[in-house]
């Protein structure tokens, strides 16, 4: 199939991939004093009276907001608020025929940070959660951490943790085919965007303890940014001072996982990895290396971000689900708890994972049921949840 | 039938009068694949190298952001913005079923005007119109004014413009009944607050040369408020320099506009009218004056804002017709011209006036496309429509 033709006809066919379905009738005069005014003034007194009774008279309880401000959507960079819309159209397709989220796309005409964090302040009561997409590094760290601080409903930057989260998940499903454990495996990252610096962290909190990144010219030390995350970040990686490039990082090396470009990583690389190497390069549409050459090179467990090879790393395995739970129970944050228990959650929905199959399926709904459960789960442990 | 306990109960069981409904499928590799990434990065970069394309690839073409801060709902006062959403959902449902416009409602946590219009400018590149709701004078004033300057998008405060033009239809066919003409009549607008500006411009728009307000402490001029823009309007009125109060202001007046508050006439002030009055007392739910107390006093044409009197002046006539037309030749904002022809269209939509039928059916749908089609002629005539 011509994917660029056909979805082009497909989008212009459709002109929008959603619109807005209503659940009350109008179209009587009882049935609009009921709707409308003058009967709608109950409702909205009752909330006046307790704001909480939003998430029982509103659509507040199911509502997400998909807000980016086009500066790097997709492989694309900066392409605008306007042309980022098809992708935030779609991701709000996927909210609702995954889990039945109702998620609005909102397109900003600003990059400035602290406008994008207040603009989002100033919107938020209309909703239950806050989903950032395709906003780029580094202000997409700022801006979650000040929303998540700032705002009592979840904030969640799916480039970021959406992509950790199920990087993750293969991670643990491989460690347990070539019987490693993470603490003990040498891990490489390609790639200090806003998902490497996710993955990172979520890595650690599962307990590994030698990351090294790797940036264009090459192994990369908590001096290479300006940003003060990324620096505190990078100052936890590299216990070993190894220098040089991506040969010399894979060196010894367990696990490669790539956020980062096209063809960066040869199989001759891979040959210098330990045994039973796990590598996931996921730069799209062109991965840091191709499943096959990495076998060549004795990699055990290989995956992509694309749907052509097994083992797609696909973050539509974890958003849905994930808001799901969190709305669900009425989530004030996402606890570093909850991504965790959602990766592990991802994990378990393989029963029997092998070297071809450590993810879940993208189309298998199952999953964002689990997730959804996990999540509340550890919502209420961590005291977040506004539902018992 | 009890209209609190039963809306109450409305809202309980639907949870939200708003869902969002997909219209692409996701449900295969190949449909994702179409709809979302690789192949929605065509309709990416189709709408970077030409925005207007966000028209044809995004639902831009037919989404309308209602937006209040929630300072001035119904008649319940500044409740904020969370209390506001029934209302804001409920217009948004109206906007769906009365013209197929995608509306989706946004209620703002703040109340500073400045933050208001840069938030709303920050959202503007998702929509296809933005319409205010519910924000109190005078700030509205200006908040509308900044927005229709500084977007290129229609921007409409329907409790100042929708209730201005449906009162001036009231008005026009009001006049062909008692065979007279508006500049040569006396009005009396009592309330000058944001649907009492608008019907004032209207009104003038349309002819009238002598208007009046009368304030909660008799006739007001242009020094009552502080702000410039009542100022300016209301230097404009009272050309005879009548002092005192309801009572003065009705003597010898031909039309009574009431945006005010309840029981503010009497029949004895009535009496006091030119022959023939018109009497459109519209403060929810209690009117003015009751339309039998103004028949008492000699009133030819009375209506109210409510839907069990005849002659109900209700914004449903106005804004779902009027967006209809104007996202439908894509304007890039409302002129007064199209207001006019709106009020005139609305009026034309009613073949045979009677002092109880001077406004069309509220549930006629045939009304919002004749609106539409109106606002879409006038655009063209004054250039402000993309769409020839």
């Amino acid at each position: 199939m011509d994917y660029k033709k056909e979805s082009m006809k497909l989008h212009q066919d459709l002109k929008g991939k959603l619109e807005i379905k209503t659940r009350a009738k109008t179209d009587t005069k009882e049935a609009l004093a009921l709707a409308y005014t003058p009967g709608v003034a109950e409702a909205c007194l009752a909330i006046k009276e307790n704001p909480e009774e939003a998430f029982h008279l509103t659509r507040k309880w199911n509502l997400v907001a998909v807000v980016t401000d086009g500066t790097a959507v997709l492989g694309l960079g900066d392409i605008g608020p306007m042309a980022g819309m098809p992708v935030m159209e779609g991701k709000a397709v996927l909210f609702k025929n995954f889990a039945d989220v109702d998620a609005f796309p909102l397109c900003l005409g600003t990059k400035d940070p602290e406008e994008i964090i207040q603009t989002i302040k100033n919107f938020a009561p209309t909703f239950g959660g806050i989903n950032l997409e395709d906003i780029k590094a580094p202000k997409c760290f700022e801006i979650e951490q000040r929303l998540t601080e700032e705002l009592d409903i979840p904030v969640f930057h799916d480039d970021q943790h959406g992509t950790a989260i199920v990087v993750l998940a293969a991670i643990l499903n491989s460690l347990k085919l070539v019987g490693k454990s993470l603490d003990s495996c040498k891990v490489v990252i390609s790639g200090a965007g806003a998902a490497g610096m996710a993955i990172l962290h979520l890595l650690q909190l599962e307990g590994a303890k030698d990351v090294t990144f790797v940036g264009r010219k090459g192994i990369i030390g908590p001096d290479y940014y300006p940003d003060p995350y990324r620096q505190k970040m990078l100052a936890t990686c590299n216990p070993r001072k190894v220098q040089g490039g991506m040969e010399e990082a894979l060196t010894g090396a367990d696990i490669f996982i790539g956020v980062s470009g096209p063809g960066l990583v040869t199989t001759d690389m891979v040959k210098k990895m330990n045994k039973d190497a796990i590598v996931f390069a996921m730069a799209n549409p062109i991965p840091e290396i191709y499943p096959q050459e990495a076998k060549a090179g004795g990699a055990r467990v290989c995956g992509t971000g694309r749907s052509d090879f097994p083992n797609q790393v696909n973050n539509v395995s974890v958003f849905p689900g994930l808001f799901r739970g969190a709305l669900d129970v009425r989530a004030k944050r996402i606890t570093d708890n909850m991504k965790l228990a959602a990766a592990h959650a991802i994990a378990d929905s393989v029963e029997n994972p092998r070297e071809d199959y450590v993810l879940p399926d993208a189309f298998d709904l199952q999953v964002a049921h689990r997730i959804a459960e996990a999540i509340g789960d550890q919502a209420r442990k961590d005291g977040v949840a506004r539902i018992q």
